[in-house]
């Protein structure tokens, strides 16, 4: 059988566990120019919240009834006369959570396990990789002597982004939930500082470690840090705006207040979307590669494992309970 | 005797009458390499409610005891071997809210008036003007085709934005208050459309006269109607924050809540400040005169006479009773 994860209702703060229904459906019988992919991990990210939403954005709402959006990476099992991918084949794409994913192979890659193991395909190697590569260099516009400030510091995306700024000779501060994470943050990926937003007070933070004002802000989280940030803008600064995991579940999102720091300072935010730099996935993928292989870019994964465990991890994006990217194995063994 | 105006306590919310005192000093007694200016108008601005605030931004504030800054125009009645400036010279400064100017000439320059009226250098040639200019051709990027929005339409800086972008090709609608500004702006100016926030829906208005978004959004306001036309921002919109009335006399700034806006359809909320653009000031006044010979570019002055009046006059900058360039007449004839 394959299990699917379906969307049944659309939330309206934090999501409740009965948003979603696992359902057990029969394998599905593929056409002709089909394969029949075998789901291993599912890629969990703050932006589901967003597609679940029924209002115009980046990508169409997740449908009622639909199975749940959400990245995927897995072995093809089965192909009709499929023009380009054979059995055996491991393809990273939007299958959705479930266990056997039915496509004709659009929006789905081959990607060579021999060069990095599957997980870091969902991970830096794959869109939040491709997001931290792209908005810190393209949006962000990062200088030699910058001093980057990047919030949720150990995540998936925030971590990428720090240890792209240090290879490119920033002086980079993170933010993080925690002395534990904050130490992985410094110690093992070589931030500079980190400040602890649930002990410390960040505007103390960002005072001590960047007496001299933020050049590029990478703002993740959205809310009072997006604001204590502004505060801080030095002039001609930019404000990548990637997400804003603290306002995900508001009812009522809240504005930063400090926006007329950007007139004062001259300053820029801007957002973006990974999809729109697709075209060059390629090449900053074989740079990231290169940069894992000589050290310089550490990433982890933090798997848990089960489709029917999918509720609580979701949650981990929320609570901050995970360290670099959330995966959730689906397979099962 | 010198009338002077002079900052004599910092305002909290909108400024009380008390916030100045109007002084009659000795006419000062220049030294060498002085000249001494009798003033003919003063520039009254938005910006000066930021200058009050004793806070960091782009210009230093004004300090309690010292006379209230703002542009000027007036007339050389002496001068004690000053190297360019001679008696008859007209120039345009920064000489604040008084009679007489005593000055080495630093941030005062020579204007012709017999190309121009005094008041059009405090207005479309002073700074609203360049403001309007750098800001819609160099922070907004206009395009051909594109649509632009404005608020403050009829005001002094936005009447300029939206006939530099008709000029440009560009579908302009304007937001001003009151059917009488609305109609000034679309049977005067030439924009295609004018919302009038006080009597319409200003969300409706822009679902009207913008049926596919917006392209470029340049605010003078903030708040409400920031956020409003977040809401309409079509991909890789920009927007232009050039200032922010609504929010000058609040305690509390509303931030925008739709300024994740910017992130699904990847745009750009920049923040200017004129200042930056004065080594191009005399090429941007150079192509703003011809538009105005060409009959292209109107403008309007709203003169109040008496320096004894500068504070109603002020108190038109925010309730809107005034249309175009504010000035007061402070020469005494």
């Amino acid at each position: 059988m394959n299990k699917q994860l379906i969307l049944v209702k659309r939330p309206v703060a934090m999501p409740d566990a009965d948003t979603w229904e696992l359902q057990s459906n029969p394998i599905p019988t593929i056409g002709d120019g089909e394969v029949l992919i075998k789901t291993h991990y599912v890629s969990l990210d703050p932006a589901m919240r967003g597609w679940m939403m029924d209002r115009k954005s980046y990508l169409p709402p997740v449908a009622i009834g639909e199975v749940m959006r959400a990245g995927t990476i897995g072995e093809v099992i089965e192909s009709n006369n499929h023009p380009t991918f054979k059995v055996g084949d491991i393809l990273s794409g939007w299958g959705g959570v479930q266990q056997y994913i039915q496509t004709n192979g659009e929006r789905h890659f081959k990607v060579d396990t021999n060069l990095a193991p599957m997980t870091k395909y969902l991970g830096s190697l794959g869109m939040p990789g491709m997001t931290a590569y792209f908005g810190i260099l393209e949006v962000g516009k990062i200088q030699e002597g910058d001093v980057v400030l990047v919030s949720g510091a150990a995540g998936a995306v925030g971590s990428v982004v720090g240890q792209i700024a240090k290879i490119k000779g920033c002086t980079v501060v993170g933010i993080a939930g925690g002395q534990a994470k904050c130490d992985y943050v410094v110690n093992e990926l070589g931030f500079d500082a980190c400040i602890d937003y649930k002990n410390d007070s960040v505007y103390k933070g960002i005072k001590e470690h960047c007496p001299k004002g933020i050049d590029v802000y990478f703002d993740n989280v959205g809310g009072e840090i997006l604001d204590l940030a502004l505060a801080f803008l030095r002039m001609h600064a930019r404000v990548v705006i990637c997400g804003a995991i603290s306002q995900y579940n508001s009812v009522d999102v809240e504005g930063p207040k400090n926006y007329l720091s950007l007139l004062v300072n001259r300053a820029t935010m801007q957002g973006m979307v990974v999809l729109d730099y697709a075209k060059d996935y390629r090449s900053a993928a074989m740079q990231m590669g290169m940069w894992m292989m000589e050290g310089k870019l550490k990433t982890e994964e933090d798997v848990y494992d089960g489709i029917e465990n999918f509720y609580e991890t979701f949650l981990r994006l929320f609570n901050g309970d995970k360290r670099g990217k959330l995966l959730l194995k689906v397979i099962e063994e």
